[in-house]
């Protein structure tokens, strides 16, 4: 069968053994394709109901009382669930904070333990919000460290040899996204773990565009810290509270530098001096937000029954089948791969780039009478980031999306929207 | 009338103005008193389906797109909500992560500011994890600090003369709970902020247990800094986010230590140089938990609706009404009053002290058959605090409960139970 036809796109879909996970989403625009679970996941069926009865039955007729039944362990509860998604022990993992504040944590904390070391080492492609949180750190710090960033010569990926050259003799911390937000290249987790240590460097791990769309060892990699967001590919929900991971033998070496209650030994000892909590539980500060941390809950059991190696089987035959059809329909009309070609070197999501990248994007989200809205993301300068689900994307989507991208250059229906200061959506 | 009858209860509530708010706020247990609404305040009617739409709507149907139709600003559109209960101007005002993440980054902000100054001062009555945080702040800079507290003679208040003592000539930082939550004891916010700053001290208010329960004017008073949750009497849910309070003119001045993505100056540039926010948007870190900070709306309104000066009213009428009813029918069965008597010293709850209060809360929560659920809490280690949020408690709510209260020591109920480790609830 012609591989570049609907026909083969509906046979895929046809044979695809996770496709009853669709369902399981909650679709309310008939006419969509969504292509941005790499920027905030779908909304699971489950969900509204049990938030529902977080809402009215915990908070509404438990009130206070839903603290000793339930509330106090739904962090540990919530990281039980990831755990085996990111390859760590659950003891090593807590739902806490946002992605900045639990980078700051335990940046901070593996600074804190390398004193005496002064680099910081990450790349230019990572994620603006993780670099500001290092500068940050480098003012906290007096300005002695150095932040290094590992440079890209494709804009797609960095070597290990560039690493291997700004990590030199003195860095405390490399800080990197296992998946880079831009292109989706995927770092070697173990190769970079590994060469980090024989550097006498701590490995931190944002694994933000990572969890929930590749397999993840931190444990067999022996990675000492991670964090990462739960609204992308985990469709905790906008904002869902963040994770972090800190290997086992670390814990009591490390220490918070928010002393909250949370991360205290016993709270309701209301003692005066602070002791913080054994294990991975002094990592935690404040009340966590319970209806956005409870709402994690549904969207991890998904991701647990499908399994992440189906998953990732699925994407990568998806983000291979997105890359036939970019080759064949869309590299004629001037588009360039913004993502690496070879699949282990890849997140789940391909970014297209093209001088007209924004005013595409417009286009795309705001079709003509009897076009579908594709939701795709923008990201500066010319990147079309199509995010693949596996979770619940179908492969007639993408074939969708690839027509109508190719349709809107052919017919420079782009020219119709203006280029503005905002992101698109 | 005899003003120790139940008629007077049930006359008070048929006069009482605020007496149609009871109505907006779900209660599903029939059987149930309420008084716990200092620790997490009971479900406003309206919140279920708001959240609910938040979730369906704004999450299922607009997906991404919902950052640009209304996400972006939700911590400024409650934060506008927000300013007249706390006498701040909205752009003073931004809802965002922990109390103690914001006590946190507004103490390291000002210890920074006030580089130089090595005293931190705040009272032994303030809240643990307030002081926690404090403690983590001395680490952090080294030791340099030193952290002095206040100390109570009485075991409700303290006075202005010792902090007056404290504050001596080299203090950065005063730090202090408008409302203690142990005693409800409230300082004079305007003389404590003027103090402060005749020593040189900048001045930090933790409105936690005052906002939503006493008129606050922080303008007027001149404060520097204030932090608070929103769980409490301002109903936002359990967790809610938190907020956070910098006078307009300090506000270019001071440097959150959390370099995050939402206090960048313009995100979507992906520029990878931290420039900060410009006012009070600089003091946000990562993505917000949007459930969680949505629910805050509903609940806000109501307080708007019913002002903080009737809410006052009633609240002083109600505390006074348990105090004299403590003296008639509880002093003489050993409680003793743990609250200031002046009103104008006190918040919205009221402490009673008894050796066995821990056990007699038990009692409280588990009634013999045809008894009313009561729900107070506990605090070490002899308060048996009861929260009077005006909004929503009676009269008749409060009678019954001393009466139950003199009927389980009178009868020695307290002794069915055992003292336990964990909190009451």
């Amino acid at each position: 069968m012609d591989i570049f036809s609907k026909a083969f796109a509906q046979e895929q879909d046809a044979s695809d053994k996770l496709a009853h996970f669709r369902g399981k989403f909650i679709q309310k625009e008939e006419n969509l394709i969504y292509l941005d679970g790499n920027s905030l996941g779908m909304l699971p069926s489950a969900s509204p109901a049990f938030i529902n009865e977080v809402v009215e039955e915990e908070w509404g007729r438990g009130l206070i009382r839903s603290w000793n039944h339930g509330w106090y362990t739904r962090a540990q509860e919530a990281a039980r669930k990831l755990a085996p998604l990111i390859g760590a022990q659950e003891d090593e993992v807590i739902i806490t904070d946002s992605t900045s504040v639990n980078l700051f944590k335990l940046a901070y904390a593996a600074l804190k333990l390398q004193e005496g070391r002064r680099g910081i080492v990450s790349d230019e492609l990572n994620f603006p919000s993780d670099i500001y949180v290092l500068q940050g750190l480098v003012k906290m710090f007096g300005n002695q460290h150095t932040l290094r960033l590992a440079k890209t010569t494709d804009g797609i990926g960095v070597s290990l040899d560039e690493l291997d050259y700004q990590l030199r003799n003195d860095t405390a911390l490399l800080s990197l996204s296992h998946v880079v937000f831009k292109s989706a290249f995927m770092y070697d987790m173990k190769k970079v773990t590994q060469l980090a240590h024989e550097h006498g460097a701590m490995m931190l791990w944002d694994l933000s565009h990572a969890a929930g769309s590749v397999p993840l060892d931190l444990n067999a990699c022996n990675a000492d810290l991670a964090i990462g967001c739960t609204y992308k590919y985990l469709n905790g929900g906008p904002g869902a509270t963040a994770f972090l991971y800190v290997r086992k033998d670390l814990q009591e070496k490390l220490e918070s530098p928010i002393w909250g209650w949370f991360g205290q030994h016993q709270p309701f000892d209301f003692n005066l001096n602070y002791k913080p909590a054994e294990g991975i539980a002094r990592f935690l500060a404040g009340t966590p937000p319970l209806l956005s941390l409870s709402a994690i809950l549904p969207a991890l059991d998904l991701l647990n029954e499908a399994g992440m190696d189906n998953l990732r089987q699925k994407s990568l035959t998806q983000t291979n089948y997105l890359i036939d059809l970019f080759r064949h329909y869309l590299q004629p009309q001037g588009f360039e791969l913004g993502s690496p070609e070879q699949e282990h070197e890849r997140g789940s999501h391909v970014s297209l780039r093209h001088p007209e990248a924004y005013r595409i994007c417009k286009a795309l989200i705001s079709p003509e009478v009897g076009e579908k809205v594709i939701i795709p993301d923008f990201r500066e300068p010319d990147n079309i980031r199509l995010g693949i689900a596996p979770l619940y994307n179908t492969f007639i989507e993408v074939f969708e999306a690839v027509q109508q991208l190719k349709y809107i250059v052919e017919n420079k229906r782009y020219e119709d929207f203006r280029r503005e200061k905002e992101n698109v959506t």
